[in-house]
């Protein structure tokens, strides 16, 4: 397949373009802003990247769609996905970086940071020990590309590390994946449970009251999807005390709504979805070795099937 | 060498006492208060375990002296120790402890803990990047057992590791070590600057000014000894921003006293000496081994050189 004619729009468009034109590649592009983004411009692109659909956005010749985030459900959502298209997304570094993103909120509480801070307010000298991450059980929702290496990184932690999956099949660095549907997941054993799941008709708000629950004041970290959670739920959990504590980096409607009662809880903590941004470098290195790729017909390793949603 | 008479004291003496008693020893066991021991104790005892010498301590027949800590400055420190008596120490999971304790507070300025916090606080959504761990360098002070275990966990999740050692003798896991001597140590460079060195005469107030005034904007990291800072020029560090900020988890006194500046400063993290606790299981545990290493006449891995002073 062969690329001419390229649309990139987005929020750090500008950063991009100056990124793209030290590359010197032999392309057209258009460089938009979203609301700029015309009819007539996807009727000229055969490839269009960006982190959602522009406000106008219809596929016309467009061959090729690029998300520059790892999550794609924006443009799946409500939309028949032609299938002639190819749907890739930005996967690069986001294990790392979503893994240490959680390893700092787990750390935090094995290592009663905010404990220590108040006994500091206090200059008061009293010995609390450290938990070890060897004795921590931690459950990772999402088996795929990110949920395997936060899973790698644990697993070399010492920690013990399972797995919830759709299918169930069995994968490197879990000590065991369980199906979703499967009532035996050591829900109860957890210290910690991770969410990495993208967000699809059958994730849509998956963590419901039958999975809180089931757990014994475990941690909760959310860094796949806001909509997979039911945030009522989530709160009555917290309230039960099911839940220690929520670690969130998003959203269902994001940013978090002022009103959100999220913001005021002591154990819950906010973060604006940080936990993998997409730098501008990335985004543009992602982006041109899946071009390279689609263009030597070889096999993508990024592409999304727009069934699964992911 | 065969150990027949054990003075154990300390003070968690009481647990020890639960936890031998289960071991059932063929062994006679003395367990005091500390405030209890007596030349008649000592005159009776093959080998005296604790944390630091009694108030009334001499070594008369001792064969054999363990610390259940780590350091052993204190049985050291103005005393002629007798080399015929063996001197040995407790390392066990230290290195592990020392390097997640380390690990957390690397995170958290990582991750921008504090930044979100406040972010939450005034329900703003505002992004910050985190920052990865594989950009980082950090400078280990001591490669002995706890240094190298600290430094082998930071290799292992892509840090830049250097060393520094009184010899500089190359060890694994470091990319390079440098003998504390050496004007060419990259100080400049580090991000994180941690101390795991023990207590002797030469590294009595070793982070003096020439070393905090080498650093731009680092984070030291003191779980090593007190007394190996000279405090003044920590502040003054601190002050001048050589230093970003210091986790200090030792001191010169412990308790630290209420009036120290330390307690109040933003800038400053104080932990009350938990960064590597000794439960008693792990102080019963390593003393068995390390008895039954002596009476096997095996080589000790804990022993210590009186001379060097670990």
């Amino acid at each position: 397949m062969i690329i001419d004619n390229i649309v990139i729009t987005g929020r750090i468009y500008k950063e991009i373009q100056t990124i793209f034109e030290g590359k010197k590649l032999e392309k057209n592009f258009r460089f938009l802003h979203e609301d700029d983004v015309t009819v007539d411009d996807l009727h000229w692109a055969d490839a269009f990247a960006s982190f959602k659909p522009s406000p106008v956005f219809e596929l016309t010749n467009i061959k090729w769609v690029h998300s520059f985030g790892a999550g794609v459900d924006s443009f799946l959502h409500q939309r028949d996905w032609n299938n002639n298209v190819l749907l890739t997304r930005t996967i690069c570094s986001f294990g790392q970086k979503i893994g240490e993103y959680c390893l700092s909120y787990i750390l935090k509480d094995l290592q009663f940071h905010h404990e220590f801070e108040s006994l500091q307010n206090q200059k008061e000298w009293r010995q609390i020990a450290p938990k070890p991450l060897h004795e921590q059980t931690v459950i990772i929702y999402g088996t795929g590309m990110i949920g395997q290496e936060v899973a790698k990184l644990f697993d070399t932690l010492g920690m013990t590390v399972y797995g919830v999956s759709l299918s169930g099949k069995q994968k490197e660095f879990f000590k065991k994946v369980y199906p979703i549907a499967s009532d035996v997941t050591p829900l109860k054993k957890a210290n910690f449970v991770i969410n990495t799941l993208p967000l699809t008709d059958f994730t849509n708000k998956i963590f419901n009251e039958k999975i809180f629950n089931a757990l014994a004041a475990a941690i909760f970290i959310n860094v796949g999807r806001g909509a997979t959670v039911d945030e009522n739920s989530l709160l009555k959990a917290l309230d039960q005390r099911n839940l220690k504590h929520a670690i969130l980096d998003v959203f269902s409607h994001e940013p978090l709504h002022k009103t959100n009662p999220l913001w005021n809880r002591k154990d819950v903590t906010i973060t604006p979805h940080i936990s993998a941004i997409t730098s501008p470098e990335e985004a543009v290195q992602c982006f041109i070795d899946t071009l390279t790729t689609i263009e030597n017909n070889n096999p993508l390793k990024n592409l999304v099937d727009s069934k699964k949603g992911f």
